[in-house]
């Protein structure tokens, strides 16, 4: 049962998404991802890559934090297995770079895929070396502390998204999209088929071919009321 | 006559600035541009290039959108010529993805220069590799609707700079600045004259003289009472 | 004694600070600075620099510039010593391009190594060709006039720290640290221990150790109540 | 099943917190109540009444809303019941004025005590006249078109707060807060029990009697290793 | 002709708004006049009364400002006849208090009803006692300085929206809307319409009458597929 | 000598201001005073109080916290003398509520004058009923925890100003400034013949006399090259 409020609590097993289904999603990218699952799920367009090309698809580890405070971090790390990717939510907003190069040592040891904080990272040259991709809302040197008690593998919303402990969890340019996992199987089907779709617009559209007459959009829009004046 | 209240109207003759106008303008890029054209014409600071080094220079196809609704998007994109810039306001503030790798086919194979969008852009990679290059305040996976008329061609606020069809529009890394079309010609005179005065100025300061006897400031601190403590 | 509150004066002698200790703070970065200095001195996250990779490290000379008005930044070019890094605070809140190829062409024959802003900055193409690192809170291409007397050399809260002149301020991908003069050296002590010490951390990281190990942390999180929940 | 990824649907039977526990939770305010509960369920601080003084408590009916369209809250209006709060998401970042004094008489003649919306609210003049509570992140007199489906009663993140269909929302000058209906009781006697507590409190530090004291806090920050410098 | 681009100058005879149109668009409020425009000419919703319960309309007397420089606003006092409404806007952005009691006693004696600017103002205190209404985006004690040239009736564009000098300004606690003065007419009526149609709605709604029946919205939303689930 | 480096210290000995300037330098209230100093001291205006027509002023005894951790304000309160306003300052960016009801009536039985915070508040309407003003930069029901150590009257940037122990801190509804305590009788008096004069002008202006023939800035105005266009 959902329970969002439950805090000082490590959940160990979670049903994780189906790994074969990672890949091909994260191949696809967010834009399509997103659209395949309706319009649904899609973080705050404040989460940016801390480096250019960051890409990760994987089953998410949720962490709640509390302020300026890491400790669940460490936590959490024991969770991670092979293809996740950890997810990290604050109980108020917070920009402090609760994550660096050792984390992501840790992390990437374990087998996690990138990370996903609704708060701020640092080493960000390291980061982009190692490589580890990082998506998060801001970039600070401003460590934190190791105090109070989060939990991890409870649901979480982060910027702004329900996630819940093995959702599929796809990130790169275009930001951060989470799919339940009840839901991937059919998302990626459905992802390729609007990938297959697209191909076949986009040389229409290279040859020169309007969007207006290749979705047949001039009645819509006549009947809407639109004029054209010369 | 200037009427930016009227919705659901495409207007389809428009006249251009001098085609021949916007390489050079280009070339000599915002900062110069918007010093040329006195200090006027620039939209806001948020306004950025989606990925590192985009450039573009051409007249300007104007769209008026709705908040998450990119219909006028593929209405605009009839309406593009070679050299065109497309430059997009919204009614009231979005940071949706209005623009993904398939208008921007499209736009390219109209011969858009790129696209200038005071909301969100999406399919970040793709517009990287074609390339096509998009200035927006945001980076949105997130889709829009097509339901609601919007106008082209009409004069838009668009970051807070006014854009009338045809006017001038030069972007770069320091962002966006519009020239109206009456005034390009002189901008560009200006600009190759203050761009020419600069280089000797460079040469000058690269050789390690003060701007302060450069330019004759140690005279007007004086009298405007700098004091110097040792 | 420190006094924020004189407009219209330039102070040409500061202490700066041992030149000796600029490089090596640098070179272990932002980060590590800012923790050997016990978590102080940390710039506002909104400070970016205006490309990527950029690095500076050396004595502050502080300038207090009024809104939309460079006037000072001439004056402040001929304090500069080589190994400087200027410091710029604007007395209330302002986001145009203070600064561009010209002043930093100017500053970088002066010695300058880079100039932290808390504003904008612009002509960013040419700044990272020569090269010549700025960190601001925005880029803009939007000039700025010479008309109001500010200050050079006297203490700033900039970004949200204290800088006095001559304190060590070291910047890089991950924000911008400010070392008052007097904690240098111990704090060069601190952060050299600090990566020693994280290097042997580092490998056993990598190697799968973990973290709630390695810090002994399991025995205070059972304290505190963390409970495991299979 | 919980499925956020549902639009075009109105659920129109759902289990409404018991509506006896919604006046003591609102008079005991919204801090006394995120509190009780845990320290959860709080919406982001940017939610702020649309006039001074608002109060509400009640049941959620939710609603998923388009960015610049707000059909679905007409839809939302038959679904009210006596005692009802609705709560507004938004599927993208909007400030329009999706609500006014037309809807709020409709709102108010079904018997809901307030709107919780994160997005705008219009007419603030008349509604404080009403009076009706709302809570919002802008005010805008921008209206919205009524073209694309949203959904009634799925679960909404709103400012960053899951919110269930039936949960128990309070909202007062300190913010909003979201009860989930099965921890509804048990948090009313928590924050009962906190505010007795209180009460004993407030007599004695009006006294003059230190937290120090009456928290027992000096040895634990004595241990922490506070010192005293006279 | 439309000239935004011109620094240091003043223009005296302007086509003000016919006044009598002034006071019922006035009553009728921001939000009704902006619908009744056709969704257009609002400022952006940042813009707030510095006291609740603030009201003006009148012709606009524009003003372009630098950022952190009144002296235009001195200029401008001079150009105002009674009835008038200034609007105020800075060629980059800029919170500070521009305005305080001694202009706002000025403003008045010249018969001004308000004053809108794109930036910050002082003295609340005392405006709110006098009282002389300003909208604006900032409250800052922060003083100006007067050395820089900008502009008097030039088209401007405050807070996104383009104020000709002449327009018919509404401002209330909506926000502030901007009629084109050959629309304004045309616009009474229009809201006058809006109005009394809103009067027999609100009747007809507070009665517990639906929306979704007094709009005949069954039909349309159960073609665009809408479903109810018991 | 000044040290904002420390952590775990509280100063139990600290020069106040004179008493006897507070009251006179809050009557005077924050723009006149920000202006006798040399319009410096100002904190950024996003400092608003929590209650309109909130006012105090006094001595600062200064609190550095943590995000999220309030218990450094338990040990102010005991360092508070009846006349002292506290100051708080944040060692990153949070929102989150450290002050409510009970604080506040301990800090009032202390006899303090005032809360300023760079962070969040809560409890509004009982800080508005005790009464007890207090300016911050959010209102937040979010709780904060008691588990690390800060300072107590060390030196601290709030809200971008720098405030020493015993400075005397003016704040009402135009935000809040510090005057340096060695500063604070010799600004009384500027603030002083600053508001006799203003009363003066108030008349003359009151009476329609311009601020262009009050001021003398015809002749500069000419000089700068201002035209006026009839």
């Amino acid at each position: 049962m959902l329970n969002m409020h439950e805090l000082g609590v490590v959940y160990r097993n979670i049903a994780r998404t189906d790994a074969s289904l990672a890949d091909p999603l994260g191949d696809l990218g967010v834009a399509t991802v997103h659209e395949a699952l309706g319009r649904a799920g899609l973080m705050q367009p404040y989460m940016r890559p801390v480096y250019p090309g960051a890409r990760a698809a994987g089953s998410a580890v949720t962490v709640l934090l509390h302020p300026g405070d890491n400790w669940m971090l460490h936590v959490a790390a024991e969770q991670i297995r092979p293809g996740d990717v950890v997810v990290a939510a604050v109980t108020s907003p917070c920009t402090d770079g609760y994550f660096g190069d050792l984390l992501a040592t840790s992390f990437k040891a374990r087998g996690a895929r990138g990370l996903v904080i609704d708060a701020g990272a640092r080493d960000v040259r390291a980061l982009a070396a190692m490589p580890f991709p990082v998506w998060s809302k801001a970039i600070s040197a401003k460590g934190t502390v190791k105090a109070t008690l989060g939990s991890v593998n409870v649901p979480v919303v982060c910027a702004g998204a329900l996630v819940n402990p093995g959702d599929l969890v796809v990130a790169d340019d275009d930001g951060v999209v989470v799919v339940p996992a009840a839901l991937a199987a059919r998302t990626l089907e459905a992802a390729r088929a609007r990938e297959a779709n697209e191909a076949a617009k986009r040389t229409r559209l290279a040859a020169g071919v309007l969007g207006l007459d290749m979705y047949a959009m001039r009645e819509p829009l006549q009947k809407a009321g639109l004029r054209y004046v010369d």
